[in-house]
């Protein structure tokens, strides 16, 4: 597949390849940035606590603190011990998702049964993490950025092609020092059947 | 406070006093139902593979493979391993939630800050598990039994009186073999402002 190239220079970012992921430490007061360089692809985020894996991300302490499931610049997200771990300072998407869980095999085995089954972000993150002592057990609902999950009145999901377009982007500031899990999605429904590879840059010294 | 008697007869059940929490094994076929004897009141639900407790419910799972957040009678509540853990054989209110997370002494703090303290269903339930081996941080999403929390259209979230009304009750089956955390909410704004008993009782031989 040849792909167009990215609207805006990224040449400084870091590339996480089509289907895959990578874990790094993010120290606190420094910011994250999250570029989806062709559009329409997502990428799972997750937040442990560096001192002590066993505080991570929750969508549920997300949900209470900032009274909303639609999170964007300005959110912050929150730990399970009811701490801010992240505070987004800059979205050019503003639609992302935070009620689905990681794709894995047995999603895969589930929504995709004419495809092959493929270990998914779930495995993606649960090996690139594995260093950091954080278990599989240990992964939580992913922030998963840029996707697109439409809830109807009757509370039914879909799970509809991002909005993103090539360039768009998300800036995060870590609240305290994390270990980050981030992937480039390898399921067909959340990127619209095409997989891409995410860009990621770390600014150690940027106003956020 | 004199409170009226529940409407219909509870009297095989047991009770939860207000604000605090119980947990118990539940054997796979076994039936759980929970009671609200008065109405507009929540009990905060949580799920653990007896056999290895790492195995828990999961919000996300569970929108994931039931393809919404309306969850009622012919739902199945999911573990993080992709295990159906309970299905929903009955449910005279149809209204629950499982987007938030149990209270707790910080959401105390957060929403109630001229109230006094309260260590919540989040510390109830801590302390009710704890001789299983669950520890603090592995307590998830509850499924919020009777909680009404409308999404608005911009994704914003309220937290509404329950529509329970006296006597109504959900019946839930066991999947596999679970050790179950169950409570009556100790938080203001999920029951209207009153505290109030749960009860439930286990149906070990009845259909489903």
């Amino acid at each position: 597949m040849s792909l167009p190239r990215p609207a805006r220079s990224v040449t400084t970012a870091n590339e996480i390849s089509p289907r895959t992921g990578v874990a790094f430490p993010l120290r606190r007061g420094h910011v994250l940035k999250v570029i989806d360089p062709f559009g329409v692809q997502v990428s799972d985020l997750l937040a442990y606590n560096a001192h002590d894996v066993r505080e991570a991300i929750s969508n549920g302490r997300t949900f209470d603190y900032e009274e909303t499931i639609a999170l964007t610049a300005g959110s912050r997200l929150w730990s399970n011990r009811s701490n801010p771990m992240l505070t987004i300072a800059e979205d050019t998407v503003g639609r992302h998702d935070f009620l689905l869980t990681p794709c894995s095999e047995a999603t895969f085995r589930h929504f995709y049964p004419e495809h092959p089954v493929h270990r998914g972000c779930f495995g993606n993150l649960a090996e690139a993490l594995a260093p950091y002592g954080i278990e599989p057990d240990m992964i939580p609902c992913a922030f998963n950025l840029f996707m697109n999950v439409p809830v109807a009145p009757d509370g039914t999901l879909q799970v509809a092609p991002p909005i993103s377009k090539p360039g768009d982007y998300i800036r995060l500031r870590a609240e305290m020092d994390l270990v980050i899990g981030l992937t480039a999605c390898s399921a067909y429904a959340s990127n619209g059947g095409s997989f891409k590879p995410i860009h990621y840059a770390i600014e150690t010294d940027s106003p956020a």
